[in-house]
């Protein structure tokens, strides 16, 4: 290992969602202590943590007293405010490091940095002005979506464009923030990658994973994905070209595009990823797991899949047919304890084991 | 299910170690919040659960505060004082139930009770008195092991006859206190089941496990135990005879002796068991959650065996190897989040995975 977090250290968690309470849970199983910090009251991870603090992340007391109670601190979502990064990181270290969440943050910065890597994105144009609005429609044309560059998660923060006549009312739609114009991939498939790289640069990748969404949010990842030998050797160089050239210590889901003629990044999150939740009954080490072993200086689990699994999340009313579900045995369960059960919310997902390896 | 618990609801767990800790953290696999009672400080459990109550088992308003702040109790260990249960009682149900406790906290009681469901025990007379010590030397004479009838654990509170003659200095060393003398068994293997009893009755075995013990304390468990068909379906059956008697709803540990004839029952464990701890790397749902299930009036796990593992304690300074037992990626690290490592102290343990099925 290099240079181990001891036994009985203290992980420090930014934000208290279900993500955040996986982490914890993994963490636990490898007798760590956590501790949450998220700005809402009773967060599902706090229900999990050994600590949590309830602050906002511009309350520079709270973080620098956070930051001094633990050992390590990473994060469930990738957008953490900057200056609440730059407290933090005078006291301990922030991993992954904010150069991954830099890149992620923004979609125009993180696409050129997957070109620079000689990686391929879908088309796409910047929109900062009225001016470039006019260009990007002109140049990716429709059908398209229109994203907000920033702060964007399960199909919020965007709008398609059925014919390059929507455009304007997309981007006043949202807000006429800084966006990004994308076109419409002809894909065959969506599949995601979850790497993971470690403190001494081991790199290490679950199976792909084969994705449906509804409404924008993840349904299912099925796993493996349906796709042909090579296009699994190409998805997991890249993702390793990815996580070298970030020196990147953590857990990284990549979403790529499968078509006839090659495989095309939608978009990498410096995190733990719901396409990614099909490890925890698939693989020995999952991959929060995996995330915990990587920050806390440990080996890698080696993302060998034991089992074929198909996860469905749980939205919403969903997660009301427990009762159904739990009668079938092949069926792992995760529910986040959230008690407010609403549409669109991710209540929990399953696991549904479809074959042994 | 029958009767299920609410999503969100908290279950009360007594007792705050390694093993309270793994039933807290399946508990919040499916979404329930855990409050733990534990008389000391900063146990395992604590730092996973939402809630802790430090306080004493004769705390009779601490217990009462507990129950009114729980929805349902289970227990980590078998030795909770009868008091405690009585006050604990009148507020909230208590799983598995008091009888199973009263039954397994006695030696004696519950060789009685396995008697007189028609199952073998090893020899063993009751020991009183001075004039009991030498009528149960007469009767199950040496070698053999005499254990106090209450609050044994891990080899302690039993002490090993070679010969009958050191029948006195023993039951001196054990204080005299009620004891029983158990023939020492000739037995081929020893064997564990780890069975579950939901509320509807349903009742389900995890294979059974064959264990080694090194100075009284687990030291392996290996899965499937190197039975014969009918040996496993024996061992399967009087579980389910067990637990049936005791209208039993929770997971229990049954530690056998197979010997060239039969099955002999050494003791039974009215909760999660060292021996099953395997389940966590072999099975979708593991003792740990199907315990939580059975508690919650969900339906149970089937039990099935996805991989063959090898389980290993790590008892005190072998928890200092994990840098190395970390690089074998086939195996699961569990640990317990126990600062002080001391010789004989359950640090945490290992399933290494041998063969998927």
């Amino acid at each position: 290992m290099t240079n181990p977090l001891k036994q009985g250290s203290t992980i420090g968690i930014l934000g208290g969602g279900q993500l955040g309470r996986m982490l914890a849970i993994a963490a636990s199983k490898l007798g760590f202590k956590t501790h949450i910090y998220e700005p809402g009251k009773n967060p599902p991870a706090s229900q999990v943590a050994n600590k949590v603090t309830t602050a906002a992340y511009e309350d520079t007391n709270a973080l620098i007293m956070f930051a001094n109670e633990v050992d390590v601190i990473t994060f469930e979502f990738e957008n953490i405010p900057e200056t609440a990064l730059n407290t933090l990181e005078t006291t301990r270290e922030v991993l992954p490091a904010r150069n991954a969440l830099a890149t992620s943050q923004d979609r125009i910065t993180e696409k050129k940095f997957l070109e620079k890597l000689g990686l391929k994105v879908a088309p796409y144009a910047n929109i900062n002005t009225q001016t470039d609005l006019l260009s990007a429609l002109a140049t990716v044309g429709a059908p398209s979506i229109m994203k907000t560059r920033r702060f964007g998660y399960d199909g919020k923060g965007q709008v398609r464009l059925k014919e390059v006549d929507d455009g304007y009312t997309a981007w006043e739609e949202l807000g006429k923030t800084p966006c990004v114009l994308e076109g419409l991939i002809d894909f065959r498939k969506e599949v995601s990658v979850i790497g993971a790289r470690n403190q001494s640069g081991e790199v290490v990748c679950f199976d792909p994973g084969e994705n449906i969404h509804k409404n924008g949010i993840l349904h299912t990842t099925n796993v493996p994905a349906d796709i042909t030998s090579s296009q699994r050797m190409d998805a997991v160089l890249l993702t390793g070209k990815i996580l070298n050239a970030l020196d990147y210590v953590g857990v990284m889901g990549i979403e790529l595009f499968v078509t006839a003629e090659e495989l095309l990044i939608n978009e990498i999150a410096p995190r733990v990823h719901n396409s990614g939740h099909w490890t925890q009954n698939g693989c020995v080490i999952d991959q929060f797991e995996q995330h915990i072993r990587a920050i806390s200086g440990w080996h890698l689990g080696d993302g060998k899949r034991h089992s074929n699994v198909l996860m469905t999340n749980l939205i919403g009313a969903e997660v009301l047919e427990v009762d159904t579900l739990s009668k079938d045995t092949s069926i792992g369960i995760h529910l986040y304890g959230k008690e407010i059960v609403k549409p669109g919310r991710k209540m929990g997902h399953i696991n549904k084991i479809l074959a042994n390896n």
